[in-house]
């Protein structure tokens, strides 16, 4: 369904700078099946709280576009980590 | 990250033969944290409980695909859908 390449982008810039990030894309392609729930609201939900339980997210570090048309929904889901801080750690910044 | 087009494979077949689909990329960048826990092998198990929760899958629907280099970890999931029967209705085909 995608057609993608990955392509770090900060390549350029030293290790330091860069950012942690994670990136979600969904495709739901109904193949003409109008009848057919869309999954992408369900699961935005779903995989937000499933991220969560494993590192600490801020609520602005997060980025989300849906778009739908008759045959395909998408979901991309951007989230600028912490530095790899991860919930259980007491570390602070 | 992900530089992606959306393109639905389908285009040419019949509505009827096109089948129904659920993909789902996954990229962390750890930019230079090299000390930051990878993240996709447990999103992974967690997304499809998610999915499975909204919908019936067949074990061997599933295609998952992980790739890692010292930046960029990427998974790749893709998940053909029995045309829509979510779990709770009970129609057979």
């Amino acid at each position: 369904m995608f057609g993608f390449s990955f392509k770090p982008r900060n390549k350029g810039k030293s290790a330091q700078t860069a950012k942690e990030r994670l990136q979600i894309l969904l495709a739901h392609e109904r193949g003409g099946n109008g009848s057919s729930p869309d999954y992408l609201p369900m699961l935005q939900r779903d995989i937000l709280e499933a991220i969560k339980k494993h590192v600490h997210v801020e609520r602005d570090a997060v980025d989300i576009r849906m778009e739908r048309d008759d045959e395909l929904s998408s979901l991309e889901i951007n989230i600028e980590l912490p530095g790899g801080r991860t919930v259980q750690s007491s570390a602070s910044s």
